[in-house]
């Protein structure tokens, strides 16, 4: 038999995890000065906390893992008969795949409520799974990456996730321009054009205007009912710059005007780019807890691999990297690099041996296919001089060292 | 309603995760000195992988992922007029959750055998899932850890993995004997005692030696019809405890005197205590590839967990611990306060600051319900001096300080 794997997951080469281990462990390291703390939350969860959570679709995409044991014999007759395999499930499945990081985390908040201090600052990094037609770029088990913050509305943390996200990026080397919005600044441009009451027509017509630019955005609210004149207005409050103007035109808008107050709070953080992330005023209410707001961002751990990937951007050497390789002529110099190999561990270093006195082809082969910086070679005249021939395998340069003089030049 | 989690999985807190990651952050740091490499593999892998390689009862402890969409059209028709579920499930899920690290490691190696440089030294830190009986200690849900080299049969990597064991367990402070066997030395016993034919009896019975001594292994080779003076050689040789006197007695065995041959090379490595590890000679032959040989060893995380936390082996300050808090007293003090945090933290201090002017012994409460071992406590007075007050927890020592010194003390 050939082997396989399940369509839209995937292998990660020992390259891949390493790389995408530097994504995480420079995302953590922040998030951890920040003040955040790692959980970790089952694969499988109850089906019963899950169904519902993500709309009629999500309920679909999710993976249900069938009852152990004897599963027909609870089975729902009926659904079978009737050939009904969505009414089956609940009879022969009562667990499923996580799908995102944030139910699981909600549900963790109310379990552990009462172990929990809050403002509770949490960062989450663990696969998901969703039965989406597999495509390039999509996968049916990908990573995803919170840090969220529940139990206080301080307009503080939006900030500090706004540092977090500029951070990491500055970290990884890759240029973002972070966007801010502020919802109650919508809420006052419908107010201040007179149409409160159309509001989800107004922000779905105005959330193209990227898309289909404000001739577009035009029509689309006129297909949607609204008035050429609150058209006007809204036109204009789109195009201004700063928040000053708006504050004028926000003058019969208490909510507007308070877009703007919290907005002004936010921009005296006084970052060179501040952006974006989320606030739930009720995160844990499907749970059983009421009143427990939350903010958070989430980075998209593939994409960034991609972007860095596509600029160049992982350094070569990573603190995982293999730094040395001993190859050796003969049985004898095979035994003298293990104990030279021995010595430079115990140095700290990373450090292999090739293992066996193999033809000097195959084991340079090897050291290539390892992309390892330097070789120790070890013949007779080495052990003799109680030396190893040290090669750096990018410029070629040669020296004759001790092992003690290897260790301080590659540490 | 109440929300729960499926019997047998694990919610892991804060402080679990940071221990956990302790524990993986130590081995992953000597896999990697070793010239291992990680690699990971998907949660789901396709039934056709999984069944068969855990025998009967494994099979029935795999979780299976039903289909999605309408899985009932395709499902066995007959199996289900029958009641019969085993029957039905490879018409209803052809996925499921991997069983252990071994067997998506060896279909690995098989699907990237043209990507692989051999010898392929890998490790793997990934949970696996098993629908045993949940009981104390005992998880559907838990993290294996395993380390391996395929492709060369090498004894040098069996010496590597017990140096890896040795240097693992030093680092973490936990007390292991390591105890190392060779299969051939136990065949050369049963070949010594005449009873070559007989080696799978005898070895079950020697393997009850710890639990029922010498003579209960008596009483149970009698029982597998094995003869009294088969049974005394065996005795007299399981009595040795150095190689030298099995050499004479291995005089007509080959297999025995090779056994020795290969432990008397591997004692050469010279170690305070060595151990134990696992070879196997044909790993990737169900995927269809042959004759590629391993060695590998694992670690017990849940165990080394558990020994750790029993005997306060976890450093109270660890990396990933939050070092300092902010406090103040007023909505100017708080300000103030958000721009020492900025400091504190651009110099890479783990930092947070309460986000609200709260009382004091709530935000003195958060101090303590999250260990932090320094505070620092902002008022007017500070603000005016340009300092903080830095309190030590532990002592309750108190010093006014500079944000510059703070970041030099704690550093």
């Amino acid at each position: 038999m050939k082997p396989s794997i399940p369509k839209g997951t995937r292998d990660f080469t020992p390259e891949q995890v390493s790389k995408r281990n530097f994504i995480f462990d420079t995302i953590k390291k922040v998030f951890i000065k920040y003040g955040y703390q790692p959980i970790e939350t089952p694969v499988m969860e109850n089906l019963s906390t899950l169904t519902g959570k993500y709309g009629e679709e999500g309920d679909k995409l999710l993976f249900k893992v069938l009852n152990n044991g004897d599963f027909l014999k609870k089975a729902d007759k009926q659904a079978i008969a009737d050939g009904n395999s969505p009414k089956l499930i609940p009879s022969i499945s009562k667990r499923g795949l996580r799908y995102d990081l944030t139910v699981p985390f909600a549900r963790f908040v109310v379990m552990h409520q009462n172990d929990i201090s809050f403002p509770f600052k949490r960062y989450q990094i663990q696969p998901v799974w969703r039965a989406d037609r597999p495509q390039k770029g999509r996968y049916q088990e990908f990573y995803q990456c919170d840090v969220d913050v529940v139990g206080s509305d301080s307009l503080m943390y939006e900030a500090e996730l706004v540092q977090i996200y500029d951070e990491v990026f500055a970290t990884l080397g890759v240029n973002t321009e972070i966007k801010v919005n502020n919802r109650k600044i919508l809420e006052g441009i419908a107010e201040a054009a007179g149409i409160a009451d159309q509001f989800m027509d107004m922000t779905i017509a105005i959330d193209k205007l990227d898309k289909i630019g404000i001739e577009g955005v035009r029509k689309e609210l006129i297909g949607r009912g609204i008035q050429e004149a609150a058209i006007d207005k809204i036109e204009k409050m789109l195009g201004v710059t700063s928040l000053t103007p708006l504050k004028e035109l926000f003058v019969n808008s208490p909510t507007g005007l308070k877009g703007i107050e919290e907005l002004e709070e936010f921009q005296d953080v006084k970052m060179g780019s501040i952006g974006g992330g989320g606030r739930y005023d009720d995160l844990t209410g499907n749970f059983g807890l009421k009143n427990v707001s939350g903010v958070g961002v989430s980075f998209g751990a593939a994409r960034i691999f991609d972007v860095m990937e596509e600029l160049d951007l992982f350094p070569k050497e990573r603190g995982d990297s293999l730094k040395l390789l001993f190859v050796a002529f003969d049985d004898a110099a095979h035994k003298y690099a293990f104990n030279c190999l021995n010595e430079v561990r115990a140095a700290g270093i990373n450090a292999d041996l090739y293992p066996s006195p193999a033809k000097m082809k195959k084991q340079m082969k090897y050291a290539n296919d390892r992309k390892v910086p330097f070789v120790a070679v070890i013949g007779s005249n080495e052990m003799e001089a109680g030396k190893v021939q040290l090669k750096n395998m990018e410029t070629g340069e040669q020296s004759l060292l001790t092992v003690e003089e290897v260790i301080e030049q590659l540490f």
